[in-house]
């Protein structure tokens, strides 16, 4: 049993680190630091979890806990890092986007591995710092990867997505009330999401040509998890050739799988997993993808992660019933 | 025509009054007060009424207007009047609970009348003050003043009602956050809403013996407007004989019908109609009825009570289509 | 007052035929064809006009009402018109797509006209027969017609757009089950819907040389009513520029406006407008617009069709008060 | 591994157990029926678990298996038994209604027990054949119970719960179409649902002379998933006296927790959970209790019985993380 802490305990994403670890077989959590809510019991706050932990919040950093799940703000975490010194053995895991890009990855000496799975397995499994990447930037890597390590974007592509209100976060915001939210829909920063970084470094990663530019149009869905994207591109190969090159790219992958079907969201809702579906028309490839934002996209990253740093078995934790309806 | 002036023009029911007064045959919207929006247009923060409305908010209040709609939160309205004043020809139909009780009637020498046109017809026609009812109030009364006129409500009532996250107003709340109230239930107030007060009264106003208890459960329901209520007492007669007692109390009401089937919320979403519906089983009547909270249940009634108090044709400006699905 | 008949009168676009026209103040509806439901009330299916109407689906036709309106699934109007024969004098207005296209506009020597008053106002004014333009079409063309009207169509479109639940008939399917739909999202019938070819057509109309790809995502969200669209293409000129086309396009336009703020769903959702918004970014112009797909996008905009034939107030019975929330 | 059946494997309580069961460690699915779909994927109609299970359904049955889950609509488990004929070994675990009432209790010489733990825990550890609760009767038992053990419940009791959308089974209907059930509510079987039957029979287990009426009324919520119900009677103790009633009951439970705050549904979504809370106002308390109604309330308790009768540790397959936002 590995001991974990927890920093920011009351957000979306430490709650759903906490629903997942109280039933990882080689996990403790050893503490869930929020200065806001300490003393407070955590099922006052996530209480789904009554009946289940007993723990409190703390004010209390163990500096010696073998993993170390950062769970706030973006910009956050390096603030964090510099006001507290935890033991060189402490691995650490950083869910915001502190340390994803190239020129971030190194801070204190630590040097940061970005944690997807399906791009970077095995320097995650020797690595000590993880970051964690963002929810749209998983989806939409997942989508075009397979095709960037063939060097096969070749033009610009068109990527649209819809997220839930949890990618808001827990504040309150007017496009988070009910009221606003409900049985709408709306788009917002187009063509210059956060997460193109991410999403344009890994693409380079892999096809180091890779030039074309990538449209992406963010949407806030009235849903409240998951993240659905669409992507195309033109693509001279057929369907069949470009279902072998995902095929062959996830054939080792945990928990993203090629569907001969076309996708709805709800396929993946309360799961770690990402489901990609590939459709031609004409000269154009669409590669739909879905996963749920604060799992495959936040929390269950993180643990997976995790679970490949230690040689714990990839799916511990993460074999989790999908809501679905 | 008139003059109207509204209070707290950026909260849902001033919003509302906005949206139908712009349609209003008889009627000039003359200043929207709010103080946090002066300057602002009034379409934007009432973002539906693009292209419809080029009229601003305004820090400044026309004390000679027709008539004044106070939309301010409960217990507001009483200090507004306290610092405003406005001539004595100005009507003011106030939407908060500050005048609906017996003993908050008279207020400055001004004498409120309790609003609800399917009780108080004749004093509203000739009122110059309205204390305009609450949601849950009108909705339920209207299941139980037919009763309460024959002296018939001779035991418990039991009354269960759910309304929209609307009914709880603009500000931001953890119960309307959309990733809580999304696919959510839970009650609030048990047997304590302050709306009993109202109910109560309005049933002894018409069966002065009356001492049962109205046991009243509130709701919040996962969706943004209406209230659905259901009540049941016992009553010793037939379902035709309830069903003529009800037919005749609202023969000439102009919202109000009996309905022959069950009914769905939705039925009444945007209009100013209130649906009631009749069930026997046993020796226990049980009658439904639904509005919506922020017309029939506000603003659609405030400016029902204005119709009737200026000889306007009753349903003027209140011919609302639903919005159904 | 002029007689109008409705044919198809159990779907959702006859609903809302029948809920603006009984309160359009130049209209008598005359009969509701509906074989299935003869000799039922029309409130009966259409349970929210209980109080309202009184009358009853009828399997009588008129063939001497002034106007007809055909609320047909798609193909069934013309087998409709071959085994109905009306009078010379009746003007129709036909829902469905089967005369939109040229090579269908001329059938039994009657002259179909587009009916999207924003394109075709004069021919609409003067048209006996009329073609109404499909919701994603009607949502998509008030996006692009300014810039066809301009040649500034100058490379390919990527369109990306989202309907309620409506948009999929009254029929059970699985998609629109419950469980299915809600909260989810989901993609159809990518790059090849239906609506393109209304699309292209009018695109040409106006921009003759037009010849460039509109690639266009339908995509199934998870609330009843309504079209969000966003669309970007290469645009030199600057976002005062286009704005300038937007608004001058626009300017006698009596339901679609220009919205200087980012738009969402809500804001026209039951009623009969269109908003646009325009977003420069480097050298795409973003351009959003949002109908109610069942109003603006069907039964509202055939009415606008009527007052425009007739002469009538072209709001007439269109002055509709939005859900908003 | 013990191997299990499933018949009637395309409905939602068969696909819960499915996705649970792939999970138990101490189970393998044998077989899946279902005639409609034999020779497709099982994937292809609980298409969440694309990637997890690549089993087909099939129309034979394996009439040696050590479990057979009966997944079929109510009065048709027993023609199911009396066409197929299971080995004398095979424990049995119905679903449907068929079995839950005294009188339907032995059938073909198998004597069934009525499967909720919280009641006869040490007779479904020896039982042979389960009938599996209804859902709604599971939710409001758990409400009741612990009351009647200690024959408190002296006065009627008023009962009011909601349901989603998956309460009412897979098939097409008018009231789980989307656009009738989104933003939707409406009453059904008011006072007549026919788990007032299981209702009654365990509160007389535990309260012999219970003979007051438990007024039920059953709602229709717009959400999929859960059970809220609130019930209310006379109770002459304190609400600690209440509270040690109940911590008492439950102390054992592994699934039922009593919350010192109140309820909201998404605190037991997607997991096997009952949480109850007390209130008291005056001389009434007030119990309110959620449940997930197709797990709780149909598959999980279900999964929970089979742990149960081979002493498997209770929560196996069941640590489901809630869904919750």
């Amino acid at each position: 049993m590995i001991q974990v802490g927890i920093i920011g305990g009351a957000g979306y994403t430490a709650g759903e680190l906490i629903r997942l670890l109280i039933h990882h077989r080689e996990v403790k959590i050893n503490f869930v630091y929020s200065t806001s809510n300490a003393g407070n019991k955590i099922s006052d706050i996530h209480q789904d979890l009554i009946g289940e932990i007993d723990q409190k919040f703390s004010d209390k950093i163990n500096t010696d806990v073998d993993v170390l799940f950062l769970c706030l703000g973006h910009g956050n975490s390096k603030t964090f890092l510099e006001n507290n010194h935890f033991s060189s053995a402490t691995k650490i895991i950083d869910l915001s986007n502190d340390f994803r890009l190239l020129n971030d990855r190194v801070f204190q000496g630590k040097e940061f591995v970005y944690g997807l799975p399906e791009l970077n397995l095995e320097a995650i499994k020797t690595a000590n710092y993880i970051a964690n990447p963002g929810c749209f930037a998983t989806t939409i890597q997942l989508a075009l990867l397979p095709l960037a390590k063939h060097d096969l974007l070749q033009s610009d592509i068109h990527v649209n997505a819809v997220t839930g209100a949890t990618g808001a976060g827990t504040s309150l915001s007017k496009t988070t009330h009910y009221t606003w939210r409900d049985n709408n829909f709306s788009y917002y920063k187009p063509f210059t999401h956060q997460h193109l970084g991410e999403i344009n470094q890994s693409l380079t990663q892999l096809q180091t040509s890779f030039s074309n530019e990538v449209n992406f149009m963010p949407n806030r869905g009235n849903f409240s998890r998951g993240i659905f994207a669409t992507a195309y591109s033109k693509f001279e190969g057929t369907l069949e050739e470009a279902k072998h090159i995902y095929l062959d790219f996830y054939k080792d992958a945990k928990f993203t799988f090629l569907s001969d079907v076309e996708l709805h969201l709800k396929q993946v809702v309360n799961t770690n997993k990402c489901l990609v579906h590939l459709h031609k028309h004409n000269d154009k490839l669409l590669i739909s993808s879905i996963t749920d934002n604060l799992l495959k996209g936040a929390s269950g990253q993180a643990i997976h992660n995790m679970n490949l740093m230690y040689g714990f078995e990839e799916s511990e934790g993460l074999n989790l019933k999908a809501t679905y309806f």
